[in-house]
């Protein structure tokens, strides 16, 4: 209801005419053609997102791995497996007033993931070789020509979320990071809602706990604002 | 249309009064709260097979993991999402007259899996040391009391089919091993059709390429077949 009062007011919406990325989802990382590594994702959150800054206005590109839901509605979707092929997609879609990295991208791959299904050798366990990941975040956000306006990346913690979340701004180079509590018995992984904090360069905003669509409306609105100051 | 008029033949189903488990979908073996590896399976197949066995009369146990279809009706659902919690259950619904283990469990799962996120130290990729699982399939076959009348394997292979299959029939101890090639350039993984060889004692029997459905509905068919011998 926030969202229709404020389209009401701005008329068009307010994100008219703004190109916005969204990732969402997990990405999984082959082992061998029967087996993969994954981050828990349902794409909930990320979903959400998309259909609240497309409600705004924006023209949204939607990148998404393989989520448990599916893709929002009156955006562009791109679909993705890995980290790297998400990397692709996401550079095949800028420029962009803003980019929203929701997605859950593996931070490892296996170094060199097999052709065939990896048996057991004599009796022995496989060892796998990982290898780090493309950083989206840090590498769009650390963009010396194009950069989006604003960039916001996530943090999911299961400790010293702020600290962590803090520090992982910093690193990455983007401009807001959405941190949450992902620790089981939180019940956010999976569940319907969210608690978050929003740190940006001006320190950390709590945010009471709501539902995942609440969230998105109230960052979609956020967003909204800063691109148009 | 196969099974319908064998219904009509049979008056109230082949299987009436049998109690059949079935298992399917794929396992998540956990990382940390965040990440986990699994295996590629939709559980398509075994979610049709447990609907054939169910329409033929029998009282279907449908133990799944975090397949992407739903379960059929009419069975009785339990969802696990490790092998090690997939084996409890199996246990659970023992005795049964058949067991079709069309799950894709992970041979591995990782040694000690973390309670908190698994950060880098020192910018080193994490080493995952594996163990590995329970061997359902084997441990059902091999009981020395009240072992079910006909289990059934399955055998998803890229290389050597037919040799991988039927060695793993021996190696486990069950009746039957429904072999099919998941190589990549089949489009059987994640497709709706299947391309089966049935493995038992008497030797194998390569079964035309066809709808998953269809598979399914023979191969009960063939279950009733030999529980009514």
């Amino acid at each position: 209801e926030i969202v229709a009062a404020i389209e009401a007011a701005f008329g068009d919406g307010p994100l008219k005419g703004k190109r916005i990325l969204v990732t969402s989802g997990p990405t999984h990382e082959p082992i061998d053609p029967v087996r993969y590594i994954a981050n828990r994702s349902s794409g909930a959150q990320g979903t959400a997102i998309g259909a609240a800054l497309a409600k705004l206005g924006a023209e949204v590109v939607f990148v998404t791995g393989p989520a448990d839901v599916a893709p929002p509605s009156g955006v562009e979707v791109v679909k993705v497996q890995s980290a790297a092929e998400m990397l692709s997609a996401v550079e095949a879609a800028l420029p962009v007033d803003a980019g929203v990295f929701a997605a859950a991208v593996a931070d490892w791959r296996v170094a060199s993931s097999s052709e065939s299904k990896i048996k057991k050798k004599n009796g022995k366990m496989p060892v796998l070789e990982f290898a780090e990941n493309p950083d989206i975040l840090a590498q769009v956000s650390q963009m010396k020509t194009g950069r989006p306006t604003l960039i916001v990346g996530f943090a999911a913690e299961t400790d010293d979320v702020i600290a962590n979340a803090t520090a992982k701004r910093l690193r990455k180079g983007c401009d807001w990071i959405v941190a949450n509590d992902v620790s089981p018995a939180t019940g956010i992984m999976g569940g319907s809602e969210n608690d978050v904090t929003l740190i940006s360069k001006d320190g950390s905003e709590d945010w009471p706990r709501m539902g995942k669509q609440a969230v998105a409306e109230r960052l979609a609105l956020k967003i909204a604002k800063a691109l148009s100051d």
